[in-house]
């Protein structure tokens, strides 16, 4: 997930201020849809907010490829760098936290705090690595509700996320109809085209092939996949950003090196040392295993596989609002994904916002400051509030 | 670059038949726009067709990142598959081997038979490796003039690339203004984006991050850095192709394993199949050397460099007569590149002809039969037969 701009400074109005991660146990085993369970995994947790008397007032935020549960506010009073939703959550903020109880968790299989390829699997007292259970959005989907349950919250006023997170809230809507009042999908599709997928299988690849994933067991041999893994979140990297910012940003702008004639200096474009850096910064933060089994349950997500291909007839089955923005730039969840949803839940006549930011700014844009989208989203969860009864 | 058409078989009335590559050693040193001199080299060509009496009918082909001298024809009786723009040269197609004398060759710094990386060093007996000079897309053109020189071609009727091979076809057309009559840039650009160079670049890291890359010098440790190649090509694959022509042809069709809750079968989509069949392939038969020597050039080309960055100013010193196509879908150098070329041609008071291909295909539509594509190509060069007294 790309940097959020740090709008605020701990100490400001506007921001949660310095936040605590919690953790939460589970014992009782998740049986998955692979037909494998999990037993004993835990599950990390952020709440920004208070949860009001009649507990309507809750919101989860499900977070995207290289998310995690650490969406708003500081860790201590010298962070410099707010979780990476701050922009959208906070007092006054489109998901307000003097209005809303926010809840915002690192998935199953992450690598952030919850129970993941990273972990110790307890039958081997060895890192899961490889052997962890591959999970599907609506695995994701069933342990957040099992963290509601914890969380006495029955029903959510939203169940909100961008790109994946998208995809976790539109599954949520199918999934446990009662329990979601109102769905927001941010720049995000019904599923992956073959296009999407062939650049998380070129990411796998390079992952795989290094010879440092020894087979995905890289922990058990002290070693960790890294080059592989920079060049996996380099491709990824170019996806989150339109053609457009990247010439505004960087066009062929020189970090060093000459195109004079007679010189035999190497040149190296901005660009260039740019995404290496994002890649090497990836590389050293995130789990190989991890973004595997991530890319991989972006792959599979077609929400209208079981209903017939036909996601009017998966729609059907919610009862959730809803409301769907998209940017124009972003091109690899497109305007014309988020069409799709939209008119897949107009033909299962369901009641749905749309809204398409213009933004020069590509996939990233959703993470990023933008008027008319902080505008859009206000106004949308102001109303959801006031029905928070 | 990807596998054209066999639209014809070595009998075929249509096709140029069973071609010899030719080699051609130079031993005059040539002096490099790095500074470097390259002497002793060699480059392997075909011809196709026959040069007329006043030599007027001379076409020079300028390959892409991944081309060669086999443009046309077969190499043997039994050949299966044709030269990679076989569709469009031969008896009868828009590149009419009964009118022109077609010269193409496999550019310096290659990996099929002009001297490269992979050659060996005069100098030290081994590979050249990472110590082959970096050359320019004006080192190639230089390259091609000497060769025009030898073969007794004054003056080409005209000069034809697609992609790199346009960029090639608009630096002869500058750099040698008195012998170009007419300059053909297909699906090519003035320069290339920060995306583009972001695209090229990944795909380098890939390379040079696998260990058995050696420091490019792999030849010598008797390996070759096959993984890294094979994630390179894909990523250079995917932007080959345009979204909607990987939909089409692949979706989510699925090549094994199922989602069935409970079913732990892995499941592969064909389009990762595919992807990582192309990488392989291409693993074998490129050299890595070569790839990063070619992309370098690729993205330092910059035809108005020279000129205060104005390609009007750059145009103004050509003499040639231009055609310059583009394709609908092509994202890796979308039509609005060629309008710039287009536009600066223009603004050079220079006679263009601009046609913008409706195709599904992506940047490879310049390698595709294509009926609209076929015609403009054959009434632009009848013109120029025409003109070749």
């Amino acid at each position: 997930m790309p940097n959020s701009l740090p709008t605020d400074s701990v100490g400001s109005l506007q921001s949660v201020g310095v936040v605590t991660p919690q953790i939460i146990h589970f014992s009782e085993p998740l049986l998955l849809a692979c037909g494998r369970t999990l037993s004993d995994y835990q599950i990390v947790y952020e709440t920004y907010g208070t949860l009001n008397a009649n507990k309507s007032n809750a919101v989860l935020i499900c977070h995207a490829l290289s998310g995690h549960h650490h969406a708003a506010g500081f860790h201590s009073m010298g962070d410099k760098r707010p979780g990476w939703w701050d922009a959208y959550i906070g007092p006054g903020k489109p998901i307000d936290t003097n209005k809303f109880f926010v809840v915002s968790l690192n998935n199953l299989g992450g690598c952030h705090g919850s129970t993941g390829p990273a972990s110790i699997n307890p039958e081997t007292n060895k890192p899961w690595g490889p052997d962890f259970p591959k999970l599907r959005v609506r695995d994701w989907v069933a342990s957040q509700a099992l963290l509601a349950d914890a969380l006495g919250i029955e029903v959510w006023a939203a169940v909100i996320g961008g790109s994946l997170g998208g995809m976790q809230a539109m599954r949520w809507a199918l999934q446990y109809p009662e329990r979601v009042r109102h769905c927001v999908v941010i720049a995000s599709a019904l599923k992956l085209s073959a296009q999407n997928i062939a650049f998380n299988e070129t990411a796998r690849q390079a992952i795989v092939s290094d010879p440092n994933f020894c087979d995905g067991r890289y922990l058990e041999q002290n070693t960790l996949p890294r080059e592989g893994l920079a060049v996996a979140r380099m491709i990824g990297h170019i996806t989150y950003l339109s053609d457009f910012a990247m010439g505004e940003k960087f066009g062929r702008d020189l970090r060093k090196g000459s195109f004079d004639i007679g010189s035999d200096a190497p040149v190296e474009f901005q660009i260039e040392s740019y995404l290496r850096h994002q890649g090497d910064s990836f590389a050293n933060s995130f789990d190989a295993n991890s973004y595997l089994l991530i890319t991989k349950a972006l792959d599979y997500f077609d929400l209208a596989r079981d209903y017939n291909d036909d996601p009017v007839a998966a729609f059907k089955l919610t009862k959730a609002k809803f409301l769907v923005i998209s940017f124009s730039t972003d091109w690899r969840f497109a305007p014309e994904r988020s069409h799709e949803i939209v008119n897949a839940l107009i033909g299962a006549n369901k009641a749905v916002s749309y809204a398409e930011i213009e933004s020069q700014f590509g996939h990233d844009a959703f993470l990023l400051p933008d008027e008319r989208y902080q505008q859009v989203f206000t106004r949308y969860l102001n109303g959801v509030s006031q029905s928070c009864v």
